[in-house]
């Protein structure tokens, strides 16, 4: 993309009603523009990196072995009357009449619709275990909606539900969703930690909250230290195999790790002095295993294999899609601007040109930009008649995690500039070797496209 | 996927409330589950053809220079307002009071929130062209929802809007969605006709609508014959090219061809009588070019070259995404069921196993779908302990267009079959010149990730 032909309405000013860092960048740097209260337009570079997690989430959500399906926005109201969630929901849930005067509502989460779904269609144990999930816009009404995508009223979230025969399978698929949760926020370059949490209106005996630690985080969390230095890494994990899938559950889930809800100060002090931590974190998903709580009202039952019908044992499982994209910022920013992870940045490099209309920078710079295209790779050109303090300051700002500078001197000794946006770091090189360079950056963060 | 793991509930009986046949085999191959009256859920493979419909439109939309972007399903009513719209849409707008009693509306297309986006940022005619959209869910509160998801209340829809200094470039953009939409209905292996038409609530001079021709299509319409000879097929198109695209506009447009709304019956006389042809037509998408209704009311202006403010000339455009789905079903079936068009089948082939159980064929179905599956390609096996005729209707229902049929009998002399579901014709052949076969078919249909 070239950037004179792009739309990035980038801010000088910090706007006034922005109070955490990722909703005055995401301001900034031109990704998103309110519309109402807590409901905000996706400008293109906020959509091109929503989109990245959208199919980083797909993709996970298939190699786990579930299934995408998609519900409605607009659901009625008589679901959420049969399982007695409609008045219990309270005033966050968004109530709308239609033109018939039927009650319907904004769907802020739908276990009631997949169970509807799941006891028409499903009538034995051989059609079990069954996982699906999607992909939707929710809507809470929040009172005070703030901190930018946060915290919104409409909000792009993937929620999942499984079906299972057992209490032992229904365990399974909830350890199975922990690891591919966890290799999910892995690849977009976030540490989220597993903590029991409290179960609030979904219900249910276990869950656990993923949390990503930074100062603007909303919950309280106290957590052993040692916690932070697990990854998941690029272990090979079957997601078929029970034990593999408990061990690594049990692996994230020994050490003390707990939200303010469920946390414990007794336990919390049997962990060694200098490995006890309190901190801030966000929430960017949650797991739940709550049985039969909703398969019982609904009547979502099986023939088992003796012939009688039992109820089936569920869970379900959120991940905040947009809420993310502030997550990733609130964890990976400086005062300059947004660094994107390698696996989530809207476009892969940026290239500055230094002295736009020379008829050699120009050259290069466009010889650059499709040798990277060749290989796949998008990058951001900015072609404007800028000076060079102006596209710095653009491109720090949006935070793509690597910069090509081309100039008139580099190119007279056959270089040009490659800098990291993390460490700031240049590096003179020929531009194939660049290019090369960047292509082998990104060999392992490859997302489906568009 | 194998299919003893999927959830694709078909049904056997005819539903009684489903009156068109896209409605019919969406319910009866497991595609959709209506929600409520007009909003469905999309199954596991009906969402598969949405996201890949999804996909090409936003492929198509990138290589004609257009960003993506999205703006929220809710609105508030203010914008609507000021447009002098919130009146004039009637009971069709689904209104909404959120919870401190705020006007609020589902967005039913979003002309108002694109423009208030573009005054608040664009200042000068420097950064002009722009042209920006987004495939969103739309509501609709149709008095009779009908026909599945033809005539739904909530949708999937694209809708497009281009900036322009001066109408000749806002022809342009005109021009350039056409040839934009042509190659998007083509590569979903639709004929989709442009027609002049009325331009409704939408407003301005020049409209377009495309038309499928069908049976059940709502409108009826009035053509010369020769209009279906043309196709845009493997033209190399320069989508900045004022000329090429007039062009090929003209090309398509020139000969009569118009709903019933814009039907001139003099001028249909003059078409040689053999070539006159009224019939029925679906429509899938819509181009407008309408000045500046809505630039001059919301004062959406750029500083000009002479540095006097001008408001800006645009256009919208439309493809009814979900629609489309059964559009394609209404245009490509027959009495057993959905033929799929390559470019959009859900599975690019399916595999039927004649013997499960029996060693040779489960190995060499095995073989069969992880030699696809290393190709790229998606199958669909069959591996379900059921009768040859069962899988063979459930094939012929779901609409793969190609299908590999393994048996011991075949086996022993080292072929399968692989079918057409189009022709219905058959052909024995070693397994590895099956997929080689399968493998060149789709070599053009390439569609990006779920």
């Amino acid at each position: 993309m070239r950037l004179s032909r792009y739309f990035l309405p980038v801010l000088k000013e910090n706007p006034a009603e922005a109070q955490i860092v990722s909703h005055r960048l995401m301001l900034r740097a031109g990704m998103i523009k309110q519309a109402s209260a807590g409901i905000y337009s996706w400008l293109p570079m906020g959509f091109k990196v929503l989109r990245k997690l959208e199919n980083i989430v797909h993709e996970e959500q298939a190699r786990a072995g579930h299934m995408a399906m998609l519900m409605p926005t607009i659901q009625s109201a008589d679901l959420w009357r049969e399982s007695g969630r409609y008045d219990a929901y309270g005033a966050e849930m968004l109530r709308i009449k239609d033109r018939h005067d039927r009650d319907m509502l904004f769907t802020p989460t739908a276990e009631e619709l997949i169970t509807d779904i799941f006891r028409a269609h499903v009538g034995s144990y051989k059609d079990l275990p069954l996982t699906m999930y999607q992909i939707q816009w929710k809507f809470r009404d929040e009172v005070r909606p703030r901190f930018g995508v946060m915290r919104g009223r409409e909000f792009f979230m993937k929620d999942g539900y499984n079906f299972d025969l057992t209490k032992e399978d229904a365990l399974h698929a909830y350890n199975r969703h922990l690891v591919s949760y966890l290799r999910t926020y892995e690849r977009m370059g976030l540490q989220a930690i597993p903590m029991r949490a409290d179960s609030g209106p979904i219900g249910g005996d276990d869950t656990h909250e993923f949390l990503v630690l930074a100062d603007t985080g909303e919950s309280e969390v106290f957590y052993d230290s040692a916690v932070t230095d697990i990854r998941l890494g690029e272990r090979d994990i079957d997601y078929n195999d029970k034990d593999q899938c408990r061990a690594v559950m049990e692996e994230f889930t020994a050490l003390y790790a707990r939200t303010d809800e469920t946390h414990n100060e007794l336990k919390f002090n049997e962990i060694p002095e200098e490995r006890r931590r309190s901190a801030r974190g966000i929430e960017v998903g949650q797991i739940f295993y709550f049985g039969t709580k909703y398969s019982e009202p609904l009547g979502a039952t099986v023939q088992g294999p003796d012939g009688k019908p039992v109820p089936v044992h569920m869970g379900s499982h959120g991940i905040g899609v947009s809420r993310l994209v502030g997550a990733i910022i609130e964890a990976s920013h400086d005062e300059k601007g947004i660094i994107w992870p390698e696996g989530v940045t809207p476009y892969h490099a940026g290239i500055v040109n230094l002295k736009q209309g020379d008829a050699e920078a120009d050259a290069a710079c466009e010889s650059l930009y499709n040798a990277l295209q060749a290989l796949g790779l998008e990058a951001l050109y900015d072609d404007r008649n800028e000076r060079a303090g102006g596209k710095f300051a653009t491109m720090d700002l949006i935070g793509l995690p690597w910069r090509i500078t081309v100039g008139p001197r580099g190119l007279k000794n056959g270089v040009v500039e490659l800098t990291s946006r993390r460490s700031g770091e240049s590096e003179e090189l020929p531009p194939e070797q660049a290019v090369e360079k960047i292509a082998k950056i990104y060999a392992g963060h490859r997302v489906s496209g568009l």
